[in-house]
Order: C-alpha cells, then structure tokens, then sequence
C-alpha cells in the first residue's frame, strides 16, 4: 500500500482537527479513506454496560460487534504493539488511501503541522520523509527551520496554509 | 475455525451475562477468546470527540486506534454485512475459540438460554445444530420442547444450569 501519508507535529498544533476537515473533503469526493491513529496512552473505547465491552472486559482477546452498517472491534496486542505495516495490511484492505496520525518514527511520507501560536518546535523537518509542511509560518521562515534541521531540499517542501485542506487534498492525490 | 459457538436465546434470557461469565473462566483459564456480537439495531461505539470517533464521523471507511497494549477499529460495511465466516476469517486469527451471540441463522453448534422466568419460546430448539440447552427448566419439560420441535434425538441434547458457567465450559473444550 504506498498511499499512506503520516500527520505529524507537536501536541495542540491542530493535526487531528485538520485530518478531520481533509477526511471530510476525501470522503465527499468518493475516496475511501482509511484512519489510522496511534495513541500513547491508554485509550478506552466503547461503553461500559455494551456486550462487547462486557465480554472484552471478561478476558476475551478481541471482541467484535457487528451490525447491518458497520463492524468494530477492539483487540488486545500480543507480545507486541503491531507495526504500521502490520495494521494496514491487516485491516486497510479495500481503502484508496491511509491517513495517520501520532506515529512519529515510521518511514511513510510525512506532512508535519507547524502552528507558529502554539509555540512548538518542528518535529519531523529532519526527517528524509517529510513531503510537506502545513503551517501560519512564512515561507521563508520555514526555509530558515528546514535548513536548520539539516534538509537538502528545501525548495522541494511544498508549504500551505492551516487552513487549505483543498489544497493539502490535491497534493496527496498527486503522489 | 472449528472452535465457534453460538449463544442463542429470546431477548432477557440471559445470554450476555452467562457469556461473559465463561469467558472470564476460559480466560483465566488461559485460553485466548474471541468474542462476537451481531447487533440487529445500529450500535454506538467509541466516544464523541475521541479524535478516532471524529475520524470516522468524518467520513473515513474506517478508523483504528492502536496503542501500546490494544488496537480497535470501526468499520462501515461495503455492500453487505460480513458473514460470520467472513468475520472469523479476517478477524479471529490467533484465538482458541470463538463464542458468538446474536447469530440466529448461521450453520455452527448452538447452545440455547432458555429462562422460564423469561416466557418466551426456544429459538433454536428446531436446529440440527443445537448442542445444548442451559435452562432452569425441568429436563423432561426441555426433552418434551425438542420432541414439539421435531428434534431427532433429546437425549444427544445436555442440559446446563442457568449458573452452570463450569461445566459449560468443559461441554466446550471437549469439543
């Protein structure tokens, strides 16, 4: 699957709010989009008092709901977290393209967010993935960072706006 | 995967909780489980605002957390709702057994919840695929139900406790 494309940035640059607005875009268009969200903490989902809660939190390895629109799951890792390429084979099937967001150290396309408010460094601008930069940064600003950062090509970083989904949306389905 | 079973039984007969109570034995007992529920009315999964409820919400065919100790995915379903076979196939790899609720019409060994307290009919007392009944019905009453239900043979048919959770759980690994 080569249509995998990582949003990175620090915490509060608005990565998940602006993956939202581009899912909405992808989705209306006829994409089928898969999410993929890594979450260093522990996450809990579903409701307590729901069967498949009830028998997940019995000991079952995984529990699964099914319905006429849609299925879910929840399941526990074996000896380890499965690997990105682990999660897209097994369960991306079908999709035209990947969204994901939270892993840092994986070797897929990145496009960092970078919001000059909220006071962050850069967090992928050294990495020989990073594609592109969304950010309220001038551009020569983010000229300035990337060269800081040791990348070759700055030039070859395209930049948009926080607020240009449309334009991030075209620019992920040229690649 | 010959390891499946399904709990079948009217609504109110207590089927989620026997299953939930036996799979806390099999997985103390070491066993891994998978757990399947099918949902005739449209479920609710994950909380509003989780950034992966808002991926889905957004548009994505599907959404998947993972972190260090789970993974859990919602999916909408192409066409069709998957078979269970499907489900099974895709999803259940890794586990020594599979219990199932809410599947009335699929081809695998079905044990019935049948509560006299509930009033209401055996659904799968007709099945060539009943194994057993948990009841706290008298013996002679069940063997006269499957005898109404033209069942072949009432004595190949064990009948379990309402609280039985034990020894349905060895019924199932002799399996």
């Amino acid at each position: 699957m080569r249509n995998v494309f990582s949003f990175v940035g620090a915490s509060g640059s608005g990565k998940t709010t602006f993956i939202e607005k581009l899912i909405t875009l992808l989705s209306g268009k006829g994409y089928k989009v898969g999410a993929i969200k890594h979450d260093a903490h522990r996450f809990e989902i579903d409701k307590p008092g729901k069967d498949s809660y009830r028998f997940k939190a019995a000991g079952a390895v995984v529990s699964l709901i099914s319905s006429h629109e849609k299925h879910a799951l929840v399941r526990s890792n074996d000896e380890y977290e499965p690997s990105i390429d682990e999660i897209i084979l097994k369960y991306m099937g079908g999709v035209d393209l990947v969204i994901t967001e939270g892993y840092k150290k994986i070797s897929i396309p990145k496009i960092e967010v970078l919001r000059r408010e909220n006071g962050n460094l850069p967090v992928a601008f050294g990495s020989e993935y990073l594609i592109g930069v969304i950010t309220d940064y001038d551009y020569q600003e983010i000229v300035r960072f990337l060269k800081e950062q040791n990348c070759k090509d700055p030039s070859s970083i395209p930049c948009f706006a926080l607020d240009d989904v449309e334009k991030v949306a075209e620019f992920i389905l040229s690649k």
